[in-house]
């Protein structure tokens, strides 16, 4: 018992549910990263786990205005619930984040950004990485922003790859995490290496659940484990959080 | 895929984090049990992950002011916020929920109260049932009030395994879940079952997190499972919410 730590300061308000297995993933990986010896001593959030968002792939070929007013409308809530920062375990899902991120003051810390950033700082040496994300998001091109940003270059799937990688996305988001599916994610991820990806981006709060190495030399970022470890640093300070918005950038 | 299946439509609200683990095991459960094959299928929740309540154990031995207050606090953000009906998956906590209760309009679903009505539907042979909870728990005599109203007779650990139930319960907050944790937690269990209990409650959210299982014949009622799986009926559809609050009873 650490009698005399202190309780993280500061509430993490998480946008959820999407998928639902992917947000307590995070919440999982926020506790695990924590600190802490006893209940006071982790980090408290307040979770707003709605699965019941707009599919988001039918919203990037067609309307996107339910997704962004849905976000906009539980990023307002969890503000009101008093959040002092948000967060959102869904890569896809930040596609459709600008009436969110103008709905509220408080910073929305971006788990693109966030997961670039975190590339930079840990693997310094890298120039090439690898995406395994959903079409609507590698459509939207988020994270094509946030490497060339940075500085960094990209290597996607090829269209076959793509077309298996959505349809393993899909079989765990229908609950479905066994064997073949690890094996056939792991296969993709292998590809990017061999077209000369530094390291692969599980950039699906899904894909995490099914994979947790490429190979040998080649590094596996997690964006849920990378955003929960930021978030598990804002709220216990030991980083400042921005008081600028990441998203507004 | 089931296009026509609709959305739930009850918002679950959570007053979680006590302990976190137990929270992130709870969401679990409600998400294992619903009946869903895409995200949109799946259950709200609005969770308040509050590790940060102030000890349990500690307010029953002294003043239980302080996490009254603040369960209060958690349910009337959790109402403003749009929960239909909250829940609290920590059967200690609901010694000190009357605050809470009173704080809010909506119904307050105890999992002391569906845990036993649980053993009444599911296992109406059953007459008596050993119960693993904290000391706080038993000492406030939650449990004790719910088995006289349904007519069944409680076994209790004897004061040596209460105590070695106690230190296995901090282990598991503290994130030890591992094989010793789980062969002695079962074996304060499998002394209920000698002593005649025809069930054992898991009557504490840690302990499902290391007790699957006490021997052939005697069942292990996890609370956190059925105040789950109740949630679930709720927020379908499946089973009419109550017009009063259970716990107001």
């Amino acid at each position: 018992m650490s009698e005399n730590r202190k309780s993280p300061d500061l509430i993490v308000g998480v946008l959820g549910g999407m998928g639902p297995e992917a947000t307590v993933d995070f919440m999982s990986e926020v506790i695990g990263l924590t600190d802490a010896s006893r209940d006071q001593e982790h980090v408290r959030m307040i979770v707003d786990h709605n699965p019941q968002v707009p599919d988001r792939q039918a919203a990037m070929r067609g309307d996107p205005g339910p997704v962004r007013r849905t976000l906009a409308d539980m990023a307002r809530r969890l503000e009101a619930a008093g959040a002092h920062f948000l967060v959102m375990p869904c890569n896809t899902a930040h596609a459709f984040v600008g009436d969110a991120v103008a709905a509220v003051s408080v910073p929305f810390i971006s788990i693109i950004d966030t997961t670039v950033q975190s590339i930079r700082e840990q693997h310094p040496g890298i120039r090439r990485v690898g995406l395994l994300a959903t079409d609507a998001c590698i459509a939207a091109g988020v994270y094509q922003d946030a490497l060339r940003r940075a500085g960094l270059e990209l290597t996607l799937p090829d269209a076959d790859a793509q077309r298996r990688s959505m349809e393993l996305i899909f079989r765990v988001k229908s609950g479905d995490t066994g064997e073949a599916v690890r094996a056939a994610m792991r296969e993709i991820a292998i590809t990017l290496a061999d077209a000369g990806a530094q390291a692969v981006i599980a950039g699906c709060t899904e894909i995490p659940l099914v994979l947790d190495a490429v190979r040998d030399g080649v590094a596996l970022i997690s964006s849920t484990r990378v955003l929960a470890s930021r978030s598990v640093d804002y709220a216990t300070g030991a980083r400042a959080l921005p008081t600028d918005n990441l998203t507004k950038r």
